[in-house]
Formats: structure tokens, sequence, C-alpha cells
């Protein structure tokens, strides 16, 4: 794709992070420095969504401020969306339609930031544009705070929901040091559907045996419920109190999720099942099994957008990573996402670097906790892990914080672009 | 109780919060400039257990390090507890072993940290000690995130809070702005029993409409879930999303808890209720009651303990109450609680000053939510609110951290001071 030159257009999909903006940022200064290749930098308003509903703004219309105040600002502030677009064989009505309004608006660079279905989407967009004859660039810059997607050695996002959750894990452990008399149990719950990255990360915390989290629990690691009892009544013997940071999805040994037994459930347009009731599931097997006080904590979105106590390699990273989408694109690379490289030996002299894999490779994997990564009882994680994660969580990233006290963060003005199809499209999901 | 000259006993008792221990450091390193006044600085294992089991240390063993750190670590380095004192007629057996305990180690100062309950013990104590001729003195030092104790205009713990809190919301604010396609409503959990003052302390961080939290709700105003879906729906036509802060302790017109509906229920040794569905309750009626999906977020004991977004206005002040409260002792003053004074016009000429009040009038005094901090719909906070809690919420404490990237806190030795009184004592509670 080497001497393409036109429009770019960036979107961000799926769950927040702290650092999807950060990611944002690079692409959009970058791409505002090779003025000869991106005639304009439009952003895709939801995601996909905004491409489907030609629902597009300038970017280069936003003050240089706020720009560089993505940097600085969690979630997605060009908004996200969870739409998934059907296989192309089943449906090539939504593929279409991106094509449609790509040509409309002389789109030719694709920037998506975003998990392994976004790789999918932007693959798939680019084979049907290749088709189709329309030259075009598909890069894919990762994210999410799941840690989860094949050919990286990490994600951008992951650094600082590891780094936020190591000090509330940290914290809370004091709160149940200072209470053992009466509230001798603590959960807490994490995110993570299918990978014990995040839980995993919050072991980081225990320095010494008196630390929280005393115990970890990562779906990777078939969960008994027995197991979990005499683990709790074990580190009560020995430190008088017992800290568990879970994820939640824990699975039983037929592969089930176990907090199907409480909670609600729901599930996503992704299929997902989304769940929420892991950390009550086991304050509630404590105080039934163990007889002791327990208490959970659920800190839900706010571990995927805690700006406040982020990690200033994980900002800087994801930065790097959507500067290195462009300047890939420039070189006339397409159908690939940037990947992170970790160089050095060990935790002190870790580096990192960008490479690049396929899309469709990254999009048909997932990367799971090694088992390595974990203790051989499966409650708490090894040197290994604490080496891998360790430097990711390191440095505190620049907060703007405001006369009240509270952080400031940016908002997009989002001046629309003049639609151009002539014409409205319903999606095939609401 | 001018003259007097002896050892003092400084103790933490009831919930932790960010900045009781930097309290604990302002009484001790106070207390070690007056050598001729105390002639040992003694802390007392987990609040007044620690005094009638004599399960106490020496702090001026431990290092001046340590000490000094204590300003940075959150939740009670000494050891906390909920143990409540029967009434002086009821059961005077624990106050008699407190006061043989005191004799028996010369403690004439009796420094507590605690809530009402504790202004409770104190003044009882104090009072016993009098009618036997023991000369002694105590003096109480305010703590609670809660914000409701009489006869001080603010309570060390709580600037935190509201600082910690207020961040987490606009976060996940900005998360629900995301996602708004798929996850238009969230809810925030916060602490607060009987006293709407954490919830409406969030209110501050929403500077625009389109900012969250979009409703606050406080045990103060009687809830209704037919107001409540109104006010949702009301919100989603405006803003296209809705957060919501919502305090654990709502109640209906009746003055029952609304959250008896859902999640579990179980009572501490105090006989508070103890509390944990408002979230979950809220997000399934928004999702059965308005149609939308909604998550809720419950930050537990992670909102008492956030050292890593602390205020260093509330940390300050934190100290400075300690200070106070040796300052008075050796100016002979007894059963007294320090208090914390507002001076200066509006949120910009902020400033504070210590003051003394009645641990009598502390001890059987509540301070609620005035109502002209909620506006009048009862589903949000007004300016004379913002106003109040703002200047309590500035600064960021000092934090050190690790090579890791995580917190570091201070862990006292706990050196334990020889028993003296030559018998063990069971306490009339478990």
């Amino acid at each position: 794709m080497a001497g393409l030159k036109g429009n770019c257009v960036v979107a961000q999909s799926g769950g927040p992070t702290t650092v999807i903006n950060a990611s944002a940022c690079g692409v959009i200064q970058e791409a505002a420095r090779h003025e000869g290749v991106f005639t304009g930098i439009l952003g895709s308003h939801n995601g996909i969504l905004g491409v489907l509903h030609e629902d597009l703004f300038d970017l280069t219309r936003e003050s240089s401020r706020t720009i560089d105040d993505l940097r600085r600002t969690p979630a997605s502030a060009l908004g996200s969306c969870r739409y998934k677009l059907k296989d192309l064989d089943a449906d090539r009505a939504d593929y279409e339609r991106i094509l449609e309004v790509f040509r409309a608006h002389d789109i030719r660079f694709f920037f998506y930031i975003g998990g392994n279905d976004s790789m999918d989407t932007a693959d798939k967009v680019s084979k049907l544009a290749a088709d189709s004859g329309y030259a075009m660039a598909a890069v894919g810059v990762p994210k999410t705070i799941d840690n989860d997607l094949a050919e990286t050695d990490h994600c951008p996002g992951y650094g600082s929901v590891a780094k936020y959750l190591g000090a509330a894990v940290m914290e809370a452990g004091r709160d149940t040091e200072a209470m053992y008399t009466t509230d001798s149990c603590a959960v807490l719950e994490t995110m993570g559907r299918h990978a014990g990255w995040i839980a995993a990360a919050t072991g980081v915390a225990q320095r010494t045996p008196e630390d929280a989290p005393h115990l970890v629990y990562v779906p990777e690691i078939a969960f008994s419920i027995e197991g979990f009892v005499a683990d709790v009544k074990a580190c009560l013997d020995r430190v008088g109190r017992c800290v568990v940071a879970a994820s939640e999805g824990l699975v039983n040994d037929q592969g089930a999720y176990i907090a199907t037994e409480a909670g609600s459930f729901s599930t996503d347009s992704f299929g997902h099942t989304q769940m929420g009731g892991v950390g009550e599931l086991l304050k509630n097997v404590v105080e039934a099994d163990v007889g002791v006080k327990c208490r959970y904590n659920k800190l839900g979105t706010c571990q995927r957008t805690a700006m406040h106590f982020a990690s200033r390699t994980d900002v800087d990273e994801a930065y790097l990573a959507g500067q290195a989408a462009v300047r890939a694109a420039v070189d006339g690379v397409t159908d690939k996402m940037v990947t992170l490289l970790r160089e050095g030996d060990g935790p002190a002299n870790y580096a990192c670097r960008t490479g690049l894999a396929d899309l469709r490779a990254v999009a048909n994997g997932e990367k799971l906790l090694p088992r390595s990564f974990m203790n051989e009882a499966g409650n708490h994680i090894t040197d290994a892990m604490r080496d891998y994660v360790v430097p990711l969580m390191r440095g505190q990233a620049d907060l703007r914080v405001g006369e009240d006290g509270l952080p400031v963060f940016a908002r997009l003005a989002r001046r629309a672009v003049k639609q151009k199809t002539g014409r409205s499209y319903s999606i095939t999901q609401p």
C-alpha cells in the first residue's frame, strides 16, 4: 500500500481502558506530522458504528491542547461500542457499507484501537476492500485491560489496571489488618472474563506474607469451593486474616462459571456472559463455611478508568503503539496490528519496542495466563508473574488536577463531517 | 488536670480512614516534644481492646522513620476494633479494668482517635477515674469518613474519601459516556449508613451537566423507587446516559433501609446493620423498570483507605488534630475532643484551626447533611454543599512509591510492654 494518500479515520472499540485515549493521541499527533499522506484526520463516533452511521468528526478541528490532554483522559473519548459484525460469508451488508463510507470520504487509512474482535473487523474490511479494488490500509492498535491478545507481549491498558488494583488490594488489606478482630476476611473481585492476568497482577501487592492479597484465584485454574474454604482457613490460622483477589470469571472443574450461583446474569451483544457475582458469592461462602465476617469490594468500571493512579509506562506505551500504527501505514503496511515487544533481561532492564503481527493471527488468538505464573496450589502468583508485570506498573502518569482537587479530563468537541453517502443505514443488530 | 505527669496511651477505634494514622502521628510526634509531661508513649493494640487485654506497645521504640511514615499509611496502624462498652450503670467491669491497667502502667493521658462511640468510652473512663480519685486526662481526636460527628465543622478522613470517590465517579462516568450505546447506566454505591455526606461529596465531580454523577441520593431524604425510575428516565432523555451515586443507607418514607430487598444482611457488634445491597438493587431496578443495561461499582473498604489519592488538606488537618489533642492535655484540658473550625469566607479563603468540645456533647450528637446541601428534588447537591466540601478535597497527599510502582506503607513493630496487672481479663463481648 505504498504511495497511498487520503483521509485517515481512527476508531476505538470495546470496553474502555485508562490509556486508550493515549493511543488515539499517538495516532492523531503522528498523523498530523505526515500532511503529504493524510489529507485529513477523522474520528469515528462510537467505534465502527460511527462509520456505519456515517457519524464522523474532524479531529483537525480540535484544539491541540484537547488532543494532548487525551493522554491524561481515561475511557474512549471518541466513543466506543460493542457492535460485532457478522461473518463476511453470512452477511456482507455491514462491510459493504463501511467501504461505501470510506469511498465517499476518501478514507484510505483505518486505525482501529481495540481487541481481537476489532482486529477481526479491520481484517475483513481490508480484505473486502482489496477484493473490490479499493486501495486502503488497515492497521490495528492493541487495547485491552484483559491483556489476552495474541502476538503481543502485553497490551496497553493492562499496566494501569494492574497498578491501580495493586494499590487497591494493598489498601483494602490494611483495612482488614486493622479490623481483623471483627472483619477478618475481604474479597476483591477483579475483571477478567477468561484470562486471569488482572487478578494475578494484584499478587504483586504482597511484598511480605503479612501483606494482601493472601490468596489469588484466576479462571485458568479450576476453582473449588472446598479448596477455597480450606485455603481461607489455613490463611486465617497463619496470618489471622485473609484478603482474597478473585477474577470475575472463575470456573469450576466442569468449566462452568461459579458465579451462576449468585448475582444476576445477562448476555452482552457479543454473546459474552456478564458477570458480577464472584465477590458476593465468595463473601457468602466465607461467612457460611468458614464462619467469619467477610467484606467484598467490586471496583467494576472504576478499575479500567483509574487515570488518577495510572502507570506512566502504560500511558507511554499506549501512545507509542498509536504512533507506530501511523508510521507503519505511512511505510505501506496494511493488515497488521502493532505489537509490544519486551526487550532487556529481567524487570530492571525492561525496555519495550513495537512490532507488527497479522490482524488475522490476533483475531483468532487468545493469550491466557501461563500455568507457571501461578504457584503449584493455584492460589497465588510466582516470581515469573511478578517479573512479567512489575515493569508495566512503573511510574505515575501525569494528571491535571482542578481547583476542586479532582482530575481534569478532556472532552472532544466532535465537529461533525458533512455526510456524503446520501443515505442512512440500519445496522443489523440493535 | 494541670501539672499531670505520666505515661500516655494512644488508641484508634472504629472503621479505618485514610488519615487516622496521620492523627496518631500527630499525637506521637507532639508527645515526644513534651518529655517533662509524658514519661512514655504507649500504643494500645486494637483500640480499647488493647487496654482491656493489657496488650500495649512502646511507641518510643519505633523508628522515627516509621512514625513519620504513618502520615502516608492508610487504615489503623495501631489496630482498631468495634468493641462497644456497656453502659456504666449496667456493667462497670470494663471501665474498672481500664482504670486497673491505667494505674498499673501509670497512664495519665488517654488519647482516643475515633467516632462518637469512642468519645463516649473516653468520657466514661474519665468520669470513673475522677470518681475513683485517679488523676488522668482524656482527650479525643475526631475520626470518621462519615463526617457525622457533632461539634466539629468536619472530620479528618472525610476529605480523602470525598476526593477519591469524586475521582472514581468522574472516571466511571467517562466509562459510561464511552459505552452508552450498550451500557447507558451505572450506579456507584458509597458508604454512609445514616448520613449522606459521602454520597453528596461525589456531586462535586459534576462540573458540567454532561459529567457524572447525574443523580445523587442520600439517606436524609426518603427514597422512592418510582421517583428514582422517573429521575433516571429523565436523565437518559436529557444526557443519553445516567450515572448515579447512592449511599448504602438509603431509606424509604417509612425510614426502612431499601436494600433489605437485595443483598445479604448481618449486624455488627455495635448493632449497626451491615449494608452492601443498594448498588445491586438499583442496578436491578434500572434494568427491570427503565429497560437499559446498568452496571454497579461498590468500592467498599477501598474507599476509606485510598492513600494513593488522598487529600493533602485532610492529611494535614488529621495530623493537626492529633497534635492539638496533646497540646490541650499538656495545658491541663480533659474530657474534650479536638474539633476543626472553619475560618475564612468561601472556599477560596478556607482556613482551619482547632477547637475543643465536650466529649459528652460529641458522644450524644450526630450531624446529618443539611437539607439545604441537596437540591429541591433531593437528587443532587447544591452550591452550598460544593462550597463546604471542596476545600477539604484539595491537594494531593505525599505518597512513597516502590520499585514495583505500588505505594509503600509503614507497619509498626509493636514492641510489647510487659504486663503488670498480673491477671488476664475476659471481655464481656466476643
